[in-house]
């Protein structure tokens, strides 16, 4: 639960939470976003000790107890959900465009029982004149310890952040200046789980490993299909998953790599798509999130003839250093 | 559970089931294809009253017993998942192009326990070289009720069947030529069920009702946005449901009515361009299938200004005549 990663950060500064439906991490910082401990727990908003703000104070005391013990005057931000609807206090989403300063502009403010103020990242939302809005909360932290991180980004770049719902954010001049969500990975779990789809799916023996050269096949045999797709092809493609199982000629071990193909496949396209239409060249790709999904990402993209420029991991301790400090609040500490 | 509904049709001369995953239809007909009596159970093959071979002989007899007390030697034919692997016995797909009669001959056969033989229609694949199989089981037995009954489709028409697994099927001189699938029944219920797109979505007050020009607006909005939407634009659509109720700009009771909307506008942007890709002039298109979900269908065609030529009931009975009548077996009756 604990790890020492960086002495070099010396004195603590700032405790950083990264604080989402199903989970808490906190991270004690000090210079240069520094990581010199971390620790995580399972309260999640949507799983805290106990329900409302109690619940919150609660979770947040046993995360934090054994620093705030030794460091009492930390300042504490917070980000991800914890600012939504649901969360500790509401922290309203900001218009695009939006940079860090921005955020910490409209940065939430809940106050503990005993007196300690915390800070919560606002979310970020894309409001454009000719298709519906979107909503962003928690990418936005992330973002901001990418381009932190990576000055070369700042200029122009375009961040992919894969998941349940997948993240495509334009950024130009530090700014997040319009982003889509695709909800690829909620589709992928609940046709797997909910469909008829998940059926014919199978798990390798006991004592028996996947094949990743067939996973592999398949995966690209998804992706390519998707490629070559047209509008509204993607509801007659999702029944391949269960005709090529039928048939046998996709066997039950690789049904969940064809249609996690499919789907990625299907984002990509219009995704590179949307890009390509925005600007003549495209900017530097970037791939931010858990490694393997990446890696996915980065092997779907090289089926488009796209190469990312970077993978990065988790900049969200990076992301909230920095709206801490924009606030100001380090400069009190 | 009983009606007499055709005393012109005379002696009854079959008994048609139409066996699905969840009920069993089953109609004493006489001539003509005229319906004389009809009966129905729960006991669709993944509810059957015990497991197995058993389970189907004792749903047969509770359903068809009184009929068969009277007239001992009806010839008895099923159709539907009864045929499936999972089914009384496996009457394994005929390949496109397939009409009544070549349904007919490769129709399966079982005798049950007291020795009288039911002859089951087969389902029907369409197996391309450049694209993954289709599969169809039970559509097929429609369409040769529809084809019956209106001749006037059976020299070219597109049919299109909405539902869980809504097929598109193209008819040549009698012939199931081709046909594609789209989940788009399916995906609305996983996606409303089992995916945060349900959680904004809410029910009329007691004692209230929907405002359906409201549940149509939406409805339409959905279609047209499926329709100016580009290949892979579904996974970022979707997320449109989301934050058009987050952002208050549609009411949770119409958000089903908007996702129905984009799923059956996404399925018609995708079947129609096929159409018009594989014809130079679009053929007939009918719809069969349950009244409200076929009005939905006609409507979100108005939006794309197509006009279907027909709008069928359930033509399963009278297609379960022709295959028995193709099978010979209403001769020796």
């Amino acid at each position: 639960m604990s790890g020492n990663q960086g002495s070099e950060a010396g004195r603590p500064r700032l405790i950083a939470l990264d604080w989402g439906t199903s989970s808490l991490r906190g991270f004690l910082m000090g210079k240069d976003a520094g990581i010199i401990d971390q620790r995580a727990s399972s309260h999640g908003i949507q799983n805290l000790p106990e329900p409302g703000i109690p619940g919150f104070e609660k979770a947040f005391a046993a995360l934090c107890g054994p620093w705030l013990a030794r460091w009492p005057d930390l300042p504490v931000v917070a980000g991800g959900m914890v600012g939504s609807a649901q969360g500790w206090v509401e922290a309203p989403y900001v218009p695009c465009p939006a940079d860090v300063a921005e955020l910490a502009r409209h940065a939430g403010r809940v106050t503990t029982a005993d007196g300690r103020t915390i800070l919560i990242a606002p979310g970020v939302i894309d409001d454009p004149a000719d298709a519906p809005p979107d909503v962003m909360r928690g990418e936005e932290i992330q973002i901001a310890g990418a381009l932190a991180d990576n000055p070369s980004l700042a200029e122009r770049a375009s961040i992919i952040m894969p998941g349940t719902h997948s993240k495509w954010v334009s950024i130009a001049a530090s700014r997040i200046t319009h982003f889509d969500t695709y909800m690829t990975g909620e589709v992928f779990a609940v046709m797997t789980t909910h469909s008829i789809l998940g059926r014919l799916m199978t798990s390798p023996a006991e004592g028996t490993t996947a094949d990743p050269a067939a996973a592999d096949a398949a995966f690209c045999q998804g992706v390519l299909a998707a490629r070559e797709s047209r509008a509204g092809d993607l509801l007659n493609q999702l029944f391949s998953v269960r005709t090529l199982g039928l048939t046998k000629r996709l066997s039950g071990l690789v049904l969940r790599d064809y249609l996690s193909g499919l789907l990625i496949g299907q984002e990509l396209t219009s995704g590179l798509a949307r890009l390509k239409q925005s600007s003549a060249t495209l900017p530097p790709i970037v791939l931010i999130g858990d490694d393997r999904l990446c890696s996915s990402y980065r092997r779907a993209m090289a089926l488009f003839d796209i190469t990312p420029a970077a993978l990065l991991g988790n900049t969200a301790p990076s992301g909230l250093f920095r709206f801490a400090a924009a606030t100001g609040m380090l400069q009190r500490a």
